[in-house]
C-alpha cells in the first residue's frame, strides 16, 4: 500500500452530528457542530470544539451550561439551518422548543430524541477552537427511542457527520470485545 | 413526544472507531478506542480521552506523541482484538507493520488507511479519563483512499462506533452548508 502524506488538517473519519444549545442573552440558541465526542466515563464527560467567535461560544461562557442535542436523520433541514445561521444575526430560539432540565440555563430541543445536559467543566483554548467539556448533568430521551432504558442508535437514528456530508448509520459489522476474539494471533 | 430522563451517563450518537499508537518502553502499541474528535481547526488538533491507568497513556506520558490511525471495515477482528487485550500483558506490537513519520515516536498503523500523527498538545484529567489533545503534525493515507488529494470516505470505510458495536456509514442523505437552505423560515 502506498502511503503519501496529505498535510496537517483538522480531520477525523466520521463524527456525530449534534445541536449545541446554549442560552445567549437569555434566549435559547442552536448551533451545529460535529467536533463532539465523550472526554471521561466517570465523572460521565463530553466536549466539544467551537469556533472561539461564536455566538454559542459566548452563551456557554457566560451560563456555564450547555446541551448537545441529537437530531434523527428526519431532522437534517432544520440541523443544517442552524449551522448557516448565526444567533448573533437570526434568531433561532423558535427553531426548536426548548424545555430545560436540572440546570435551568442549559436549552433542550424537544424535537431531538437525545438531549445531553452539561455544566462546563474545562474550557480549552486551542487556537481557532475552544474545547469545552461538560459533565453530563443528565441525559433526556424521547422514551420511544430507548430499549431497556437506554437510547437506542436503531430507534434514534442520528446523522454522521464526514467531509462536509451527513451520512446515516449503515450496518452492523460487528461487536466490540467480542469481534477480536477471531483474531488468529497471540 | 414523551421525555424521559436516563441518568448521566458518557453517551454520544456516534463516534469513529480508531486505534491510538503510542510508543510503550519503546515497542509500538495500538489501543482500541471511540472517543475521539476534532478539538481544533487552526492549529490542527484532534483528541481522544483514555482511561488513565491503560499502558496507551503512559506511552503518551512518555513521548508526547501519538497516533490515531483509522482502520476500514475489513479491519474490525485486528482492530476489535486490540480493545480486548492490554499492551502490558500481551505484545500488539505485530498487530500492524508499523512506520514513523515526522515525530519519530508515534508509531503509525500502515495496513490502515489514514494515519493521524500528532504531537500532545495538552493533556487534561477529567476523572477516570484522560483527554489528550494533539496537535496534528502530519497525516499520511493510502494513495488509493485520496479524491482530489484528500482522504475519501468511499474508499476508506471507515468503522462508526456506537453501543458496543461496530457499524458501516449509512447512505449521504445532505449536504453541510447546503440542506438547510430549505429551511422554511422562522
Amino acid at each position: 500500500m502506498e502511503k503519501v502524506t496529505v498535510g496537517p488538517m483538522p480531520y477525523m473519519s466520521v463524527m456525530p452530528t449534534v445541536l449545541v444549545g446554549a442560552n445567549v442573552k437569555g434566549k435559547a440558541n442552536y448551533m451545529t457542530a460535529a467536533w463532539a465526542t465523550v472526554a471521561c466515563m466517570a465523572p460521565p464527560m463530553v466536549c466539544v470544539a467551537i469556533n472561539k467567535a461564536r455566538y454559542t461560544a459566548a452563551g456557554i461562557g457566560e451560563n456555564k451550561t450547555f446541551s448537545l442535542n441529537i437530531p434523527s436523520a428526519g431532522q437534517v433541514i432544520e440541523t443544517d439551518h442552524c449551522g448557516l445561521v448565526s444567533g448573533a444575526q437570526v434568531d433561532k430560539s423558535g427553531v426548536f422548543h426548548s424545555f430545560y432540565g436540572r440546570l435551568k440555563t442549559a436549552p433542550l430541543a424537544g424535537e431531538c430524541p437525545v438531549n445531553i445536559e452539561c455544566r462546563l467543566f474545562k474550557s480549552v483554548e486551542c487556537g481557532s477552537h475552544v474545547l469545552f467539556i461538560g459533565e453530563v448533568a443528565e441525559i433526556h430521551a424521547d422514551s420511544s427511542c430507548l430499549t431497556d432504558g437506554k437510547p437506542d442508535i436503531a430507534k434514534i437514528n442520528p446523522v454522521v457527520y464526514s467531509q462536509s456530508a451527513y451520512f446515516g448509520v449503515g450496518k452492523e459489522i460487528g461487536k466490540a470485545f467480542s469481534a477480536g476474539k477471531k483474531y488468529p494471533g497471540k
